[in-house]
């Protein structure tokens, strides 16, 4: 049967300010991605978040970023490749620490935001990230966009990786994803990021501008900060499992 | 043979800024308790600090604080229990981590500056300080001041717990510690501080205003942010190890 | 004509968290308090707020804090008397070029959350507030809690000050809110609260235990992070208008 | 007689970790830059530079910079332009109280680290930080980096600018500074460096590469960060000095 994973970030709250619908979004995902408190996540909501997830037995898994609260780790920073191990193993720790106390074990890590987007294009911050996570854990799997530098890293360095693609965001035919600043870049209408999903899902494939792609993936990312983002969720699982796809935490080795 | 350990916080230093003379102290003492990021210690800082203590076999241990970066951690806040719990439980595992990857591992946690002095009078934070401590690794050693709510509470919960003295401070005569804002509290003279050290560690006795006071103690600390840092730690260890008191770590179950 | 100001505090939104109805609640106070950067408001925060109360025509207040995002400005903090006065100064003289730059002039200044209480009964760290304002500019209302230290040390050097009631917490005999830890200590039938505002304005009066109790006063909070903020604001100005109260931000001198 | 300015980053410790050394500094500088929080500089750390620089007569300027204490304001962040004028404003205005409360006033705005180089080559942020500073006080000298779109923007929307120059940087035959991870590229002889500094002061000219480079400045900066900083500038006026050019603070339209 296939399978694929659905993951969303989670635990983005901070004190007394709150984001996400993570309770009801927990019900339809299977890897919850937890904020570590660099660009959100305060140490209680890491600590909610993680009992959330076990109580939902959803993977629980790493979501270090550059330290930015005020620009929620958005805006991409020139870090050199040793603050990238530092900050990445201080993360990932912190949370490890949560899951750990609450009976559970980290399952995953996955770079937020700016720092996601420039691991997936610069060799050696991927380099530092995937380190960082070997150093702490050999057995975490390393999360990363789709056929780009992160995953590479993660291989090269012998870790297992996931490659993620997007149900609601629209690729350029060369697998890259099509600026947020294009028109239709963001797929609004879920009934065709429904579709996106499953054709990734079930055929690795996905359409990109006349073409069809090639675009293999192990896990689905729900963004956590979309509108109805716990409706989306149920949409999508509801629409993988009905096309025969189950939604399971992405494994070592799974990948076809 | 009578055997002591000699503490240090270090790691003190942040991004550009620097303080202490970690590399010098390191040569005499047997702990350091390595700050975490909360009132100091930015990911890299503490990654050297780790190194260097395992460079110098100095028992690394875990130097939680309350989040307050512009004050040095020295200013009290009004924090419930939970987020004691939650802070501490975060702060420990981050520098876990960079202990793990660097191939050693935790040996104590030493709460900071307010925290500290917070949880040596305050059951409830004692109680969530000991809490984290343990969920975290029950085999790691609490310290906390000598005879205060810290180490008590550290010992409901099952840990192994080191009483704190120090060379260079007073004594009041009910065994608390002298006010730094009394005229003598601190004591500047070498000489005198290396003997009150030695007091301590040979008969468990220091002198307190007219009388002599039983101090039962297994690590004394050594200041790092005060002046000569590195030579008090030197003469300390020096004068007591010419009075036939080994200088080791604090262990389990070692207390007299 | 009894004239009464209703105040909110706004602009507690910070980065990608928002929090508060304030586009809505500003259309029935006259005096916002704008938060300054250190318990929310980010400098983007700070302008947007500026404008939005520009706008409605509503006086600007800043709203200076404890250095604590994560604990929202909530957490009561050790600090000197110098600390104070340095950090209310640097929050009034940002928020001020915000307003300056936008063509406004600042109009008050209310302390926030843990800063707001300790100020209350703290004369020391009252007159350090005090005189920051002072030395930003004499002519700047200082908004604090009816009958409290903060009002009391305004009025000692020299500054008109606005005394605060709430329509929505109930009062103990002495004067004193009663703690919100206590049963029905929150007013939460808008009908009763719509009263108490109108028996402060009106009369100077608030129920208290089994007595009536005097309680003069300049403004009234209207707590943004209430439930339905901006309705309990509607139906607060349009209570009190029908009781012939007209609502107009504090001035220097107004009180009866 | 020739006129030239010396300015020194000021004010850039925080909290209980020190940098610099200010008194010893402003001894010798005309201008003093003051850190405003964002990279270094708490509040109190401000107001004593403030009174320090008033003690000595010297110009006081602010120095704002990106939000990143933990990089002292050294890494670049993509920040847009909206963010910057924002951040800027922000900081000049709680600087410019701490000034105002101390019987000063602004003399000039001069951005920090990373904030300062993308501002030389990036028009989009220099034309932001030029309208924040004109925004705040119209009669502000803005600093940049000589020839450099800082300045450009600035006398674009009407401000005063003042073109930076170094003593103890080499300069690229373009006019731009050497990288600083070129051999060579920063000039650790003193003696050189006054010689430097004496050029650009009395000719307008600097040694670049095989030429003579024409190179019109109005002040001279001097790091507070090298070693010896204080020797450093007292050789630096004593040489402009005796080759018979005056310090003193850049005044607006005092460009040959």
């Amino acid at each position: 049967m296939t399978t694929i994973d659905l993951n969303c970030d989670m635990g983005e709250s901070f004190g007394a300010w709150t984001m996400g619908q993570d309770a009801e979004v927990l019900r339809y995902v299977s890897s919850a991605n937890v904020a570590c408190g660099f660009h959100a996540g305060d140490p209680q909501t890491m600590q909610r978040t993680v009992a959330a997830a076990i109580e939902r037995g959803v993977a629980i898994g790493a979501h270090p970023s550059l330290p930015d609260l005020a620009g929620f780790g958005r805006r991409e920073m020139r870090v050199s490749a040793a603050e990238t191990h530092a900050l990445t193993l201080y993360q990932i720790g912190a949370l490890a620490a949560m899951a750990h106390a609450a009976g559970a074990r980290l399952h995953h890590v996955k770079p937020h935001g700016a720092l996601y987007n420039m691991a997936a294009r610069d060799r050696t911050l991927a380099d530092a990230i995937a380190a960082a996570v070997r150093d702490f854990d050999a057995s975490l799997i390393l999360v990363g966009l789709a056929g780009s530098e992160l995953p590479r890293a993660g291989e090269r360095i012998g870790l297992a990786v996931a490659h993620e693609a997007f149900a609601d965001r629209r690729y350029e035919a060369d697998g890259s994803l099509m600026s947020r600043n294009k028109e239709g870049a963001v797929i609004d209408d879920v009934d065709v990021a429904v579709a996106q999903a499953i054709g990734i899902a079930s055929r690795g494939e996905v359409a990109a501008a006349a073409a069809t792609l090639r675009l293999s993936a192990d896990t689905i990312c729900v963004h956590g900060d979309r509108p109805n983002a716990a409706t989306f969720a149920q949409r999508l699982r509801e629409g993988l499992e009905r096309s025969g796809i189950a939604v399971a935490p992405m494994a070592a080795g799974s990948r076809a």
